[in-house]
């Protein structure tokens, strides 16, 4: 079947379509035409590098309640259970609660403490942080995720160093705010993610003439896949409220939950850089936008430091945008 | 001329290796033979990939000093001419100090005031971003330079997100103390960045069979190219002391400054959040580090999701590593 044809696709999945809808909670269907040459695929790995940065966020935000708040297994899995019920109710939340209560057969412990702490990966979540690279397009919360996976994996070297650094810095931390703000912290940085996975298949919508339909593929993610989450009903909203979305962050469905989160989620990073925790999705979906929301970025040094090695110019704030700039730097 | 043939740039190259040699301080050859298959070029490419780094992380310092100290250019020219004396000395800082006491012949400002802060790039940071990712080889600092110049580039949209999200943070500073932080945390983040740069060399040359003298090549970088420093005598040193270094962070050459360095640099980074500002290289320098050096991360919750969506199968801590496991989890 050739791919990206959407008549064959209607030919062929039509009825399949319509009986897999039949069986979804709302009846919305849960594949469905994406579009011309390719860019079926291209939405299926950028899904999968979204799959990445949720798992590493929900990873962190476990990490953090184990080491700065010595929450048991069963606690942390009550705090899983809970945000289930609200905004970041999710397929992977709720299987993190469940992991959190699973009994090992063989030794009655928690089985969670006996799993070997080294991440693998398939190479899809790679793909869309180089693909997030070439397309100059800021990704990092997915990218710091795949770097996560790793570092996790080279444990040798990780508990090498442990041994020749070994002082933890001691933070002080309110449980009760501390696990309230984490929250705020998992779902800003859930947005972020996002916002950066929905640019990236914007900027490659437009450049290769896919017209995707941004909201529609929200929905299509609401079912059947490792990211589906009430939260998607949100995107898609987004989107119906304006389908030339920027950057989700700006949308009236998420501003406002940004703008409230924001506090929380600045003590949480905090928190966790001032206790020595590697936490790269929470802290760089913060640093992400802030970076997104700063008129200005030093980057008019770096265009100066270009111009006095490489002679490459610069543009000038009080000159038109067309021209560029060579300075005679000085020797000093 | 066959690409990476020793005899051919012996016999082609050595006379002029040996005239450019006389005419560098001490004598050191700026440029040698490095091995074959591509290895020059790649050695080239880590070069400029580091050269992201280091640009980044003294534009970030420089956004700290002016964003959160209020200082004046001609002020912060004297703190980089003054981190130039000591053991950050090397050209960028030394240009950076210029280019801030540089005038505008048109308007007599200050240049750098009115260079636009979109910085441009020719490619070669985003390769080494790459080839870190499909090396399966942590390198955020470099990679996060990268996306640094993509997300300044998009300065209308940065501009529009600046007016939705119009609150930043404020944060009260002690100016000496804030200094003396700073040149701890551009120097600590700037031996990360060389160590995630000089570990992606370790494993390309295992990988290529190349058998890369680094020591050498550290060397090498001390002349005539854009990230000359006093530092690269350091890391020579290093693979001196011990040619199997396995992360730079780890040699007697390093490990005591960053030990050092990291209150201060810890302060810096939290300063920098609290206070609003994108600093991803100062602060992914350090959460490398934090990563790096953690015996437990949560990468074991990552293998239990992965194992219960995708039967992925994980490593016990209490079993051989040569076994992998999948277990049947409970729907709850």
């Amino acid at each position: 079947m050739p791919s990206g044809d959407k008549d064959v696709y209607d030919k062929y999945l039509g009825k399949l379509l319509t009986d897999i809808s039949a069986h979804t909670e709302d009846g919305s269907a849960c594949c469905e035409y994406i579009g011309p040459g390719g860019s079926g695929q291209y939405v299926k790995m950028v899904h999968n590098g979204i799959e990445y940065g949720d798992i590493q966020i929900i990873d962190e935000a476990y990490f953090m309640m184990k080491r700065l708040l010595h929450m048991s297994n069963a606690e942390m899995a009550d705090v899983f259970s809970n945000w289930n019920e609200g905004r970041l109710s999710s397929f992977l939340i709720e299987i993190t609660a469940n992991i959190l209560r699973e009994k090992d057969p063989d030794t009655s412990d928690d089985l969670i403490d006996h799993i070997l702490d080294e991440a693998a990966q398939k190479g899809t979540g790679m793909w869309t942080a180089i693909e997030g690279l070439e397309m100059h397009m800021p990704i990092p919360t997915m990218a710091e995720a795949v770097f996560a996976r790793n570092l996790s994996s080279i444990k040798a070297e990780r508990v090498a160093a442990s041994k020749v650094f070994n002082e933890v810095p001691s933070v002080t931390v309110d449980k009760q705010r501390f696990v309230a703000d984490l929250e705020q912290a998992v779902y800003a940085s859930k947005i972020i993610s996002y916002a950066q996975g929905f640019a990236l298949l914007t900027a490659a919508s437009v450049q290769h003439g896919w017209n995707l339909d941004l909201g529609d593929i929200a929905l299509l993610w609401r079912e059947g896949c490792i990211i589906r989450a009430r939260f998607l009903d949100r995107i898609k909203q987004a989107y119906e409220e304006n389908s030339d979305v920027v950057n989700l962050i700006l949308t009236d469905e998420f501003k406002d939950e940004i703008r409230v989160a924001l506090p929380g989620w600045r003590r949480i990073v905090v928190k966790g850089i001032e206790g020595g925790l590697y936490i790269p999705t929470l802290a760089n979906s913060l640093m992400y936008f802030d970076g997104y929301t700063s008129e200005k970025l030093p980057a008019n040094m770096c265009q100066a430091q270009r111009d006095w090695f490489g002679a490459h110019t610069f543009h000038r704030d009080d000159r038109p945008y067309v021209n560029s700039f060579h300075h005679q730097w000085e020797e000093f």
